[in-house]
Parts: structure tokens; C-alpha cells; sequence
């Protein structure tokens, strides 16, 4: 997104990780995905929000191959992917589910444990039911 | 594979864990991916053979989505699948590369660092390059 034009030598230093960019990072660049070195890769202000509003790969790997959808709620999520890498869960018998849906499934079957522990006691006994977590 | 019939309330749990197939698994089950759990799928023969020998996903997955091709030799990987997780990596700009591939390269780069960190000596000094690795 910066305007000026830097010479060759620094520019590829200076250019937006994305490769599909061809926009200079700013002097405080935006952070993108983990590399495999551990660092975050730097993008410039337009790829960089795409990448924190999720958008990133639905804006420039559209027509890459990958896609699929989470089990349960069908949203397309692009696997084989190191930008979406975190943001599905890969399922036993095959397939994915988004994080949203793995969340409030890991959260559904944490109640449900809760409740399994709480030992019912008679009716009108006054007392809350004991919970033993 | 196995031909007996069990009885309906045992009956799931001696079924084969590939959904896609209705055999029974053996008294020894071949093993297969490992599940969220830590376990490792209790596979029939037929589907623990095609696991073993890494043709699981192209058999029973074959029409499914989030196929990708390996980005040095173009081999077809199934993606966003817990079968096929461990047989690729993804690279830091997009895309994926097979293990056999990736495994390659690594080679090649440590072998890059050893060549690097010998120290050239003068021509017809009588003595071979010293390493310091």
C-alpha cells in the first residue's frame, strides 16, 4: 500500500508476503499467518485486514484448489492451507468442522458432562442439586 | 472381512471404523489413522491394507473435496482430511508439498549448510577442505 518505489535491491524486502500482491509493506507492517520458521508473515494494510477479518483466502485463493466445507454448518474453509490452517478441526471419520462449530460442540459436551456428574436428589428436599466437578 | 453376523447391540462396535464400509474387522483389527482421542482407528483387512499402503483416500475418498495437488511433483493429496494429515506440509506462501518431497528438500538443504560451512582451502595444498560441522 506505500506509495514510494524503492530501489531493486530492498524492494523484494519490502514487498507484501503475499505473493499474489504486489503492494510494498508499510513501516509498520501488518502480521499474517505463522511460517514454518516460527515468524509471522508480513503483509501490507490491505492483505493484512483480509487476513484478520478471515477473508484472506476467500479473497485470493477463490479459484485454488482445496476447498470443503465444515460438516455442520457448510461454511467453505480452504484446507491444504497454511493461512486457514487454524481455523478448522479435522473430523475421526474424515472431513472438517469449523472452529465455531468445534467450539460450541468441545462447550455442548462439556455441559453435558457437568450435568451427568450432578447427582439428583429427591424433589422439594430444599436443596440444590450436589455437583461433583 | 470377517463372515459371522454378531448380534445387533455388539454388532457397531466389530464394524470396520471406515464409515464407508460395512465389513466387520478382524480379531486383530489392522490399525489405521489416529483419532482425536490418542487412539488409533481399528480398521477391517481390506481398509487397513489400503491405509498401510497409502491408498485410503484414493479409494474411498476419490470423489470427495479438497484435493490438492503437491507443489514440486504434482501429486494429487487429500486435504482436510484426518487420513492424509501427516502425508504433506504447507508452505509458507499457499499450497502444500508432499512428504516424500518436502523430505527431499531438507536433505538437500542441510546438505547446502554442510557444503557451506566448509572452508575453501588453496588449490594444491595437499589438504581436503576442513568442516566445521
Amino acid at each position: 500500500m506505500a506509495s514510494t518505489t524503492p530501489s531493486s535491491s530492498s524492494s523484494s524486502s519490502k514487498l507484501c508476503f503475499n505473493s499474489d500482491c504486489k503492494d510494498f509493506k508499510s513501516d509498520r507492517p501488518k502480521k499474517g499467518w505463522r511460517l514454518r520458521t516460527g515468524d509471522l508473515a508480513q503483509l501490507c494494510d490491505r492483505c493484512g485486514s483480509a487476513f484478520e477479518e478471515g477473508r484472506f483466502c476467500d479473497i485470493f485463493h477463490a479459484n485454488a484448489s482445496g476447498w470443503r466445507n465444515c460438516e455442520t454448518c457448510r461454511k467453505r474453509i480452504h484446507c491444504g492451507c497454511i493461512v486457514s490452517s487454524n481455523t478448522f478441526v479435522l473430523l475421526d471419520p474424515g472431513g472438517i468442522e469449523c472452529f465455531t462449530c468445534a467450539r460450541k460442540n468441545i462447550i455442548l459436551v462439556g455441559f453435558s458432562i457437568v450435568v451427568r456428574k450432578c447427582v439428583p436428589l429427591p424433589p422439594l428436599s430444599g436443596l440444590e442439586p450436589s455437583c461433583n466437578v
